[in-house]
């Protein structure tokens, strides 16, 4: 794949990770559902069980919103894997235009799950400022 | 699954993600193949195409040895997720029983892959220090 369809890929793939780091050197680092168009990345808060609506990453966004977003593929055979990983400045979105093309946008990506109960949110927008992919071979 | 349940389905995964912290700030976040035993894991560099045997994560490491390493399950059924969140101290061994033991594991876990050409390392060994999980009910 050239680099536009492995970007491609990315778009279309069901999860990222999402690293945010904590003033205490700690890093968070979970599993997200996502939808990527342009360089702009969205995730939600959604309605999967939490501890808690204050999230970790959420917090850590506030305090230092540069974050890390890896999508990447595994397969047992290694001659087919591939990552993508993009940075980007993220901000905490909660209403407004912004919220809700999020919203949509994810709605869009993953029927299935968010067209009955899309996600409450809040959402997290990520300006992309950098872009690496890795594939094998 | 109970915790036990979910940590040994984790040490069975085949791939995790590895974060680690730059001086300036930015997170790396990299795919990884690993084992995990008891309250250790090993990773090694291996001999996928890389641009440069002088890795980031190595570096960040011997500044910074607090790591963060995500297991997860997708699954376009969203009710079998889990995921299990490992901290710890990490250390890169490149030599000795320590790097020998580890890319053993590393050998014993994928045949497949590294039996003929097992991993060159270094090794970067994490002792986790602290242990999430998640799962959706």
């Amino acid at each position: 794949m050239d680099d536009d369809a492995l970007l491609a890929a990315a778009a279309r793939w069901p999860v990222a990770r999402l690293a945010t780091a904590a003033a205490s050197g700690e890093i968070d680092l979970v599993p997200i559902t996502f939808a990527l168009e342009g360089s702009t990345l969205v995730t939600a808060v959604d309605h999967k069980p939490k501890r808690t609506r204050k999230l970790r990453r959420l917090e850590n966004i506030a305090r230092e919103p540069r974050v890390t977003v890896l999508v990447d593929r595994y397969d047992d055979d290694w001659a087919s894997l591939w990552w993508v990983r993009l940075r980007g400045i993220a901000i905490v979105v909660s209403e407004g235009p912004g919220f809700t093309d999020a919203i949509a946008q994810l709605v869009e990506k993953y029927p299935r799950h968010y067209s009955q109960v899309p996600p409450e949110g809040p959402v997290i927008r990520v300006d992309i400022t950098d872009v690496r992919v890795w594939q094998s071979s």
